[in-house]
């Protein structure tokens, strides 16, 4: 029996008291944990927009800067387009369009009859044309860029905060065009390996897999998607790679000149993503008490917290002295100094996801030695004040590689190798996110829409042990994720 | 008599072909070097809307990193509001949202019938009724937050790149809220103090001024606005600081509890700009040549040329070296590896603004030394590799000293004192701006209407000496700005 998921119940306009209900209520605690987090502030009143507090903010800027790293050590440079697109660019990929058309957001002045522009619902409409008139011979070539913008979809379906929103802030593009097939191949996998680092930095594991090719873009070669496995067993994708061919060259008609005089279309791969990387911190890494964020990513790695009855003034030249050093160190480090109780103080901390906690009282101060806390295992430390750089360091890298491996034993143990059809569905509405042997053949992959809701998501990359195909039988070497999907 | 201004007639679809004209005939020329050195792509097919290139993203990216580094250590902190608002937030300022609804870009899905959001054209309907959510008691405040993002205007005037445009890009907002007046005076300084620290860096002198009266937001206190004088004489509006008083927060009910449990509204202030900072450096440090940016902001600061015959490779690694040796030093540095003749290398870089070109040719690498070729006055120097860092950094130190003074002579000689009303007109018309003593009454202001295209600008901060309003003769220790503005 598929286990009911309840949905957080307190109004748009409200916030939540408090976070009320453990991890294993997953969606109900996603929902409130990123507002009492203080993340976003979801009583902006547009379904499926938000505001980023400054705490919010600060995260997602942290992960924002690794991409912005990456890409320009890469040598793929920013740029902006406008994020108004004219309905001419739109259609020039038509088949797109006049499937897309209700799904976007459209513009006009208050005296126009007609809407004649929309607001970007994705790159390609607004670059590509741009693409056409900047290349004319093998010297503009390869093109590699990238803009960090916010997308709009006029989402019909069910939004969820920073999955599946009406304005997809942070949302991150790179596309480029090549002379040949086989360099944007080459172009493809350094997108990955780009990726491959950034799952890193958030202490996650990497799941790529190759898209079904009935899901691809049309015309397009193919595409590698990142997933993550939720806590309920769905599975989210987080970030696509695609290899676009020709298809898109020949409806913006983005063509070179190549040695023989010869008009030749370009070869394009795109790859985007956003938000949806933080979504993966707080599911993951998060437990009952609140947010874990990586110490890699999180805007304050340390939070002093002076512990004290009545004079604040005997500990603060300590806590001081404490976070000057550790700053020096190049550490994010904060002194909570309100006048609150320290348990009031942890409480609030530990729902932000504050790697680590230090507590300094007057035993401490005494005694020049300070108190850790690691955040993910509750783990108390005590630490002479003159190791604490080396040893604050150290625990930290702990608490990044900790996060890491727990997230790969949850995988471990979720997702399981089924070679019985019928076990496929009992599995899967037990949470777990199923692997099987797969043929390839789409009329296989049609066979499990009777389950519903239950999705064939992509293949495991490169050749696998030879099994037979869950559905018909027939011998193969490709294995497939089978679950449920965002 | 005016002189008359030509436009650029290069058609919107059209790259011009070279610079073509020089700084003399601004228009043309501004229009062009924002193409030609690369910071622009205007064929993108909307009124008022373009692509920012990579050369032109770096350079505005770093005038960014500029204020978000400032007002970060200000304290000031970073948010994101949706860039759709619903029109019943928008219309919590009616008398504000009735003479702007002309003015905005209406959104709706594909189905609905009539539109029910705008885009933003500027912060405080999205933002002000969040702030009245957040804000309860004393504690909540002061609030002092700022968000960069694009705003949006459905103009019906001549648009101009980066100085009128439809998609205003790069548009910082900072907006605050206090319990007391005094708090939020002192506020407004803060602003101020930041905004002449981006100037400093932008080797730009700083003209700031009191806005009249009549100009101020309806019910706000006041305003303070940042000014340049382009080379043509007329005053571009560069950034403004407004007292808001409790204006707005008596329309979007935003108070606080105050000790005596009463209901106060908050002081508010707001402060913006953007991409204005870049019209100012283009307009009055560019030359017949190109343009010249600063040191502090340029993202490439030192161009090596390898200047040979037909070996490159033997001129290559003691560029490397010298490369190498200068990144080392923090310096933003790039070799030019294109087989392009030097002269034609030259054009390029000097379009583009680079401060300081390094020629290396054989003779250089016999003798160890480099040539050094400063953009600004075209001078070039002789200098011994091992002295290379520190000559280096002297040289972009005068680079950037030697550009504000060139500023401020144009200044001085372009602002004139007049003190004869029938001088006036013909002092501007001549391309001046005059500086006049005024009573501060509106009828002496009126009369200035009858001067087409002449406007009073503002007013210098605190008294002056003494003097008698041009217009009505009456004595007046305010002195203001006339001019022909953007």
């Amino acid at each position: 029996m598929l286990k009911e998921e309840k949905e957080d119940e307190t109004p748009k306009n409200e916030l939540p008291k408090d976070l009320g209900v453990g991890k294993a209520d997953f969606s109900i605690w996603y929902n409130r944990i990123v507002q009492l987090a203080d993340l976003v502030e979801k009583r902006y009143n547009v379904a499926g927009m938000f505001v980023w507090k400054p705490y919010g903010f600060r995260v997602m800027r942290n992960i924002k800067k690794l991409w912005d790293r990456l890409f320009t050590e890469s040598g793929i440079e920013e740029m902006y387009f406008p994020l108004i697109v004219p309905i001419e660019y739109a259609q020039m990929n038509k088949s797109w369009f006049d499937g897309f058309q209700d799904e976007v957001f459209w513009v006009k002045g208050r005296g126009d009859e007609e809407a004649t522009h929309i607001l970007r619902p994705t790159g390609e409409p607004a670059m590509y044309p741009m693409f056409a008139i900047w290349i004319r011979s093998k010297k503009d070539l390869p093109l590699r860029i990238y803009e960090t913008v916010s997308s709009f979809r006029y989402e019909t379906k069910h939004t969820r905060t920073l999955i599946r929103d009406r304005e997809i802030t942070f949302w991150y593009e790179i596309h480029t065009a090549h002379a040949t097939k086989e360099e944007s191949e080459e172009e493809l996998k350094e997108h990955i390996r780009i990726n491959e680092e950034i799952w890193k930095a958030l202490a996650l594991p990497t799941i790529k897999m190759e898209k079904p090719q009935w899901e691809v873009f049309p015309g397009a070669v193919g595409a590698i998607e990142f997933y993550n496995i939720m806590p309920n067993g769905r599975m989210l994708e987080n970030g696509s790679c695609n290899n676009l061919g020709q298809a898109y060259a020949k409806k913006f008609e983005i063509t070179y000149m190549d040695e023989n005089n010869q008009q030749q279309y370009v070869w394009q791969t795109c790859t985007g993503n956003g938000a949806r990387y933080l979504v993966a911190v707080i599911a993951l890494h998060g437990d009952d008490k609140g947010l874990i964020l990586p110490p890699k990513i999180a805007p304050i790695q340390i939070i002093i917290i002076p512990i004290f009855k009545e004079d604040l003034s005997e500990i603060l030249p300590t806590c001081e002295e404490v976070m000057r050093i550790l700053q020096d160190a190049g550490l994010e480090v904060k002194i909570d100094q309100d006048m609150k109780t320290p348990g009031e103080k942890f409480y609030i901390w530990e729902i932000k996801g504050v790697p680590l906690r230090i507590e300094i009282g007057p035993k401490e101060v005494a005694s020049k030695f300070i108190t850790a806390v690691r955040r993910d295992l509750g783990k108390r430390e005590k630490i002479e004040m003159k190791d604490m750089v080396t040893k604050v360091n150290i625990l930290l890298d702990q608490i990044q590689n900790n996060l890491l491996i727990k997230v790969q034993k949850f995988y471990e143990e979720i997702i399981v190798e089924i070679d019985n059809f019928n076990e496929l569905e009992s599995t899967i509405n037990e949470g777990k996110v199923a692997v099987i042997h797969w043929c390839r053949s789409g009329e296989c992959a049609d066979d499990l829409k009777k389950f519903e809701g239950i999705e064939l998501v992509g293949s495991l990359l490169g050749n696998q042990e030879l099994g037979s195909c869950i559905i018909c039988g027939k011998s193969t070497k490709t294995m497939s994720y089978v679950a449920r999907t965002y």
